[in-house]
């Protein structure tokens, strides 16, 4: 499985992706599900993918082909942030569908979605989470963040903190630790972590980093909120009891 | 949906389910998923249910006939918890194929899950979680909880918090709070919540307590813990930057 993040703040676009990828839980490897593509100054897209791999390979590696054919509509022309949504899920909808087509009742294991966050010049950011039928939603003031793969148990979290006034520093604490509660509860995500920023308005990737698993900095982010959240715990009085 | 989780402690087993059902999301109804059987002092079960609604109803339905029938075997009669556990499961999965017969092509809604907790005099307190297929498995030390339903969300808590030498004011704590992640994330589970205590070796319920929407104590321990988590969140430092 995979678990990824993003958050659409007023600031900007926090992206934040693990590696894992399995098939059967005896083989796992690490694969890179997160692909960003950037004319600075002009327009800046970022791609997360979950679901499988083959899928998602040939999605990514067909629109990598458009961007290069000079005489191809591609991602990097298209008019609008819709219209790059709109291409990405046409493309992901077919690879889907031929994928499913030749693993015939094992269809099921075809699916996958996308997380396509950008921002053109000129344009407001947008971020959309597209579906393996090529349908999207896209994140609102009111639900500023989206997510795919294992999404519920980051959630909480989220829901709690983020708004769409929370600061790009605070949002990179948010999205870090609902990964960090996502890889403690289940094993079929993994470190390393590939994290993005793209500021608004800048049009490029601000900051992207890789995080490996002995990152000391993440390892002792973890390790106070684990902290921090058995002492809430232990501070947690219950007056009387429930129910009585 | 539901959620429901037990805990198996040293000291007891801690019980709490919700009570949302619904048949689409415009159907929502409050049906009780906790039902408890005892004889003081030298038998107690609880059982808790997740799933079709259709399903769980003739499960306990059948169960509890067979418990007033003298001559039927039945949980209370049964030579052991682990006994208990197989009879729960032949019959959920009975019933199971039953109804998954008759809805035909959408026999995977006639699916459901149990919790099965229970001590008899001179037994060990054990507890069970009981699959559609009437297959099971057991809370040990190294997972002293069992999840039905919506568990994820709730998941990260119990991880962090929950050891076998956990008291059981402790265990309440984190089951409402692992409750309340739920809550907050997923519409589909709702209040009023159903809480039981079984101490070890008293083979009855101790404590059973049903916790309304307008709960005073629960609202504040609900409250007190966003406070505590967004504190928590604000006080934790990232000193550098991760994949710096």
């Amino acid at each position: 499985m995979t678990y990824c993040v993003g958050l659409l703040l007023n600031a900007g676009m926090v992206l934040l992706s693990d590696t894992r990828t399995n098939a059967g839980i005896d083989n796992i490897s690490t694969y890179r599900k997160m692909f960003t593509f950037e004319e600075p100054g002009e327009r800046v897209i970022a791609i997360l993918t979950a679901g499988s791999l083959s899928t998602t390979q040939t999605t990514i590696a067909r629109l990598e082909e458009a961007i290069n054919d000079p005489d191809a509509p591609s991602i990097m022309t298209a008019g609008t942030m819709l219209n790059v949504a709109e291409m990405v899920g046409d493309t992901l909808s077919d690879v889907s569908s031929k994928v499913a087509d030749k693993l015939g009742s094992k269809a099921q294991s075809a699916r996958a979605s996308m997380i396509v966050a950008g921002q053109r010049r000129d344009g407001a950011p947008r971020m959309f989470l597209v579906y393996s039928e090529g349908n999207f939603i896209e994140a609102t003031s009111d639900t500023p963040f989206l997510q795919i793969g294992e999404h519920k148990y980051g959630k909480p979290i989220l829901d709690r903190v983020v708004k769409p006034n929370t600061s790009l520093a605070e949002a990179q604490k948010a999205a870090l630790l609902s990964m960090d509660s996502t890889l403690r509860s289940n094993l079929s995500v993994g470190l390393p972590l590939d994290l993005a920023v793209i500021e608004t308005d800048a049009c490029r990737v601000t900051r992207q980093r890789r995080i490996e698993a002995d990152d000391e900095v993440y390892q002792k982010m973890s390790a106070d909120w684990s902290i921090a959240l058995r002492e809430s715990f232990a501070n947690i009085e219950i007056e009387g009891a429930p129910g009585d």
